[in-house]
């Protein structure tokens, strides 16, 4: 049977590039840069005042002269007004350019105003204090944002402030996700008594929406002809497909004949692991990767979050380094498989990431699932876990 | 001057309830639950199949039949099968309803199956194994999901099985982002050599809606009257404004009295922290809330996941644990102001979470904080903090 890191390093190998393409840059977080964002002029652009106050040239200063004469007042946004004599000053807002003839800016709580004077009260003043000088930080035409990174709300700013109103990102692969059985009916319906309503689908669709993919949905019935159909038209359509159910011993499962007619190959089937053993991968000829999850929906919710989503981390070219977490409890688990523990992680005033196994926890319903935050990752081949030891996790 | 604590206490006293309003079920991931999810009928609904393979009556292999003539076969979604004789069976798939003569479900895996007759290979039985009973997990009426939970994708998948396609969930109060300074031009416009492109705002709605909440953007010119006709409006039209600059002792900041004139009340202004130590909160008599924000922009966004989100989670009847952080090096501030330190965090294999200040992070710019992903909270009154000393952490 295929081990976890197998199953693991098989996916992480089934990764390509679909492409990049411009997005509004307001409607860009989360999304992977694929181009630079270069400086468009220095930053800051001009000298910048960084105190509400005065603005002197520092020589008068440094000859004894304590009180200037106001000859103006300047804000963020004027442009920068002239003196007629060195010997003045102007009251200069936060923001503002500081004008050719000025080095120096004393704030106001160094200042006493009377009419048009400006009298210092302090006793050292710095040449160039409290101004934020022109290129400082970036000149133009320096990469201030590199391809690659994931954008967050402070990159926004900076993609804002270089006034770029479209950005290149990586596209995202489309997916599809399909559920299927004529056991299932749709979420406005009434089921028969021998039906249930559609779940799992959502709850996909709901975790990728977390990641920014918008992924198409669809429902197969139990119908050989319909399947090999429906299978055929994702696989044109999509880059990868989801599916959730329909993999298993039984006989209407037409699934996995409808998928070996349409050119899929499978390339694992079964994985050492609890939940989620039946969970099968496999691609066609063009690369289109079909997850098929088991029916359980926290089978399919694990293989979701411990193979699709870093797999689609390995597509953005996005790191995440690995997470772990202190079992917070004994556990035992005897079976020689992996097993994704459902767990609630807080932090310890310690800043030891906890996990605590939820009470009666066996159950694959989505009850539980609902009051947990992550997979705690057992390793097979042992039987007893114990509290304190430390174990990698899986957020959701 | 205002203790961090303080503003938070008098800030998270500020909450008040903004009613409710119904969802679409599938988009309500991330929004509070308002009403109770009750289970429209037993969970599971029917004696329910967990693994392909016979049903059979259990009396019958009590009594040492081991060879059943295989009547019919029933696949999930179809109505229960009848049998003429108890001493046959029928081939049944996963999630199928168990039909009220059969007790027992043996896979596949433990038959042997040749034309029409399916021969038991194992040696142990038990009565009732391979089936979900009808109500096991909740009675029809029973409670689901509780109101007041945070809707996640786990949850979202308990709704849709229970056929809600709308959910009542809590409103999020009506936000609106001010900007102000002629200083400042909109991103798609070229800025003269003495401005600079709004981006703070930005930056905000991007983190607001990385919290479900879509908030109004607006901007004011450094005028008087504009200034108070704007706010006037903004008062009636919504919950609470978030301002960043404009509160200074600046000339032409017109905030401050435009905020006096339209009745709004200073509850505090200067907070002990840096960034962030001009952060102004008020409220006018209605209960709408002014958090105006200093300019610097990772002093306003330091207020917003200090002061802001937690307030948003507060009215949300949403409690967050505090989450803490080692500090990786050690690291020296002598003002007497409570530090938000930028660093970026990691989890150690011994599963602690270990906060690394970014070298060179003293700047008030956005490229450094594009670079970390938390600030970790040292305390006001001291002046060295060592490698090791664990401190709040707000994560972003």
């Amino acid at each position: 049977m295929t081990t976890v890191e197998q199953a693991e390093h098989i996916i992480q190998n089934q990764v390509r590039d679909y492409g990049t393409e411009l997005v509004p840059f307001d409607r860009s977080t989360g999304r992977v840069l694929a181009e630079d964002i270069l400086a468009d002029r220095d930053m800051p652009p001009f000298n910048r005042v960084t105190m509400d106050g005065i603005a002197i040239n520092y020589s008068t200063y440094a000859n004894g002269i304590r009180t200037f004469y106001i000859a103006a007042t300047q804000a963020a946004g004027d442009k920068p007004v002239a003196v007629s004599d060195l010997n003045h000053c102007i009251e200069i807002m936060t923001g503002a350019v500081l004008p050719n003839w000025a080095d120096t800016v004393i704030r106001y709580e160094d200042v006493l105003i009377s009419g048009n004077e400006a009298e210092v009260l302090v006793d050292t003043v710095n040449q160039g204090q409290n101004i934020h000088f022109k290129g400082r930080d970036k000149q133009q035409g320096d990469v201030v944002v590199a391809k690659g990174r994931l954008i967050n709300p402070s990159i926004i700013s900076i993609i804002a402030s270089i006034g770029k109103t479209q950005v290149l990102v990586k596209k995202l692969p489309r997916v599809a996700i399909i559920s299927s059985g004529d056991e299932l009916v749709d979420v406005h319906q009434t089921p028969a008594p021998y039906q249930i309503r559609k779940s799992n689908n959502h709850t996909i669709k709901a975790v990728l929406q977390q990641h920014g993919l918008n992924a198409g949905m669809l429902h197969i019935a139990d119908n050989a002809e319909q399947t090999r159909d429906a299978i055929s038209k994702c696989l044109a359509n999509y880059d990868a497909i989801l599916l959730s159910g329909g993999i298993s011993m039984g006989k209407f499962d037409y699934i996995p004949q409808a998928l070996e007619q349409v050119g899929v190959r499978k390339i694992f089937h079964r994985v050492q692991q609890r939940p989620g053993k039946p969970f099968w991968f496999g691609a066609d000829a063009k690369g289109v990767l079909i997850f098929a999850f088991p029916g359980n929906p926290v089978a399919t919710f694990m293989c979701l979050h411990r193979y699709f989503l870093p797999w689609l981390r390995a597509v953005m070219d996005l790191y995440e380094r690995p997470v772990y977490a202190m079992l917070a409890e004994d556990f035992y688990f005897e079976p020689d498989l992996q097993y994704f523990l459902q767990v609630k992680t807080t932090v310890a005033p310690d800043a030891r990431l906890i996990a605590t196994p939820l009470a009666g926890n066996g159950s694959g319903d989505f009850a539980n699932l609902a009051d947990t935050d992550a997979f705690l990752e057992l390793p097979a081949g042992r039987d007893e876990f114990e509290a304190g030891e430390v174990f990698r996790l899986w957020r959701f």
